[in-house]
């Protein structure tokens, strides 16, 4: 599979668990559903976690805004 | 449907109560009424509540430029 | 009418009065006279007002740097 | 004359006295001579008041460039 | 090999081990695998530190948002 | 000469005395050699002061990056 | 030599030492060997100091993301 592109790391990702991290330090955990060139990303059955992990609240389906990300990376099992 | 883009999610929520956060921390509660590519978003029946949840004032109609946006998600029923 | 883009539910607000809210807090009151696609806004019989409400100065005609713009709601009568 | 976008309000104002308040918290007064799309604004005999409006310094000929800009009004006489 | 260009010196690291700083001062280190022109990043292996150097957390492959990174430098061996 | 456009304005300060301000509060003065759209700005015999107007270094020719500049305004004598 | 665009400054100070200061105060010191023109830049030979001129690491090559620049100044010998 092609790898030689960031948003090609994105797509192996897909349909996996996922961490998103934001600019306002929450992170995001769910199933990564879509995103596009902006960053803009779907995740379902997302939770919000505040720095320290805690969970603070189930979102359900989420859309994040792409400017609002840092990082994402594959959630450990 | 289509749920391959981002913002395929946001035209499923269309019509549905939706809570939107913003890089201010409010949160405003509405039905989402339309939205575009710079995920400029308008809200009918829109609530806006700080970071605690209280109700800080009823908005009717409202305009979010996209731009403030952190988070769009279904509002819980 | 049409109201599937953000941009129309800006349109339905032309020449009726409604609050701009600011990045930096300040709240402005005024009759909707024209905005672009970068939500550059003028207001006229424009008057601004502290997060508490009080009404700080008047400006008459004023021109609103889209990028300031948090959202922009009819005004209660 | 033409007033359906947000610059025909700006060239309205050209060669009058008005205000330019930037985002950080410094007001300027001058007349009016240039501005683009970006909101780049020249002014001649331009005055820089702080929050309270008291004067700072007096800057003659000065250009601003446009993302620090929140606001344009005709100063008052 | 070409070195005119910026990106031509990430690419000479492609697949070495890097040092990314990030604008929340986090250091991540990690062997690079692929950017683009918005400096869109993925490293493999990454660990995140703090600005002390301490440790984090391990990330293993990592999607970085090109518009938080300060800057790119091959990791001291 | 033509005066219609803010770039105008800095071409007729073109190798004369100028003071940049940029949004750190440091203020630049130095002969105006060059700027582009992005306001992208070189000076030579450049001096940075802090905001008081004390002289903070002596910088030669500088390249100030336009994304940083409030200002643009000929040095009082 | 071409002197008119801010980027002819910058390919004057090709292979020289020249001075970066970032938005976050640190200054890196190195050979200037390439950059773009959304000021994306390689130091060869890198130096990462603090406000006060204090050495914090060296950095051997190092790739700056342009958004993080403040200028760019030939260094003192």
């Amino acid at each position: 599979m092609e790898t030689d592109r960031p948003l090609d790391a994105l797509n192996i990702a897909r349909n996996k668990r996922v961490i998103v991290e934001l600019k306002n330090k929450v992170q995001i955990t769910g199933n990564l559903k879509a995103f596009d060139i902006h960053i803009n990303t779907v995740l379902a059955d997302a939770e919000e976690h505040d720095e320290s992990g805690a969970l603070k609240r189930k979102l359900g389906t989420v859309f994040i805004r792409g400017d609002m990300i840092v990082l994402i990376s594959p959630s450990p099992a």
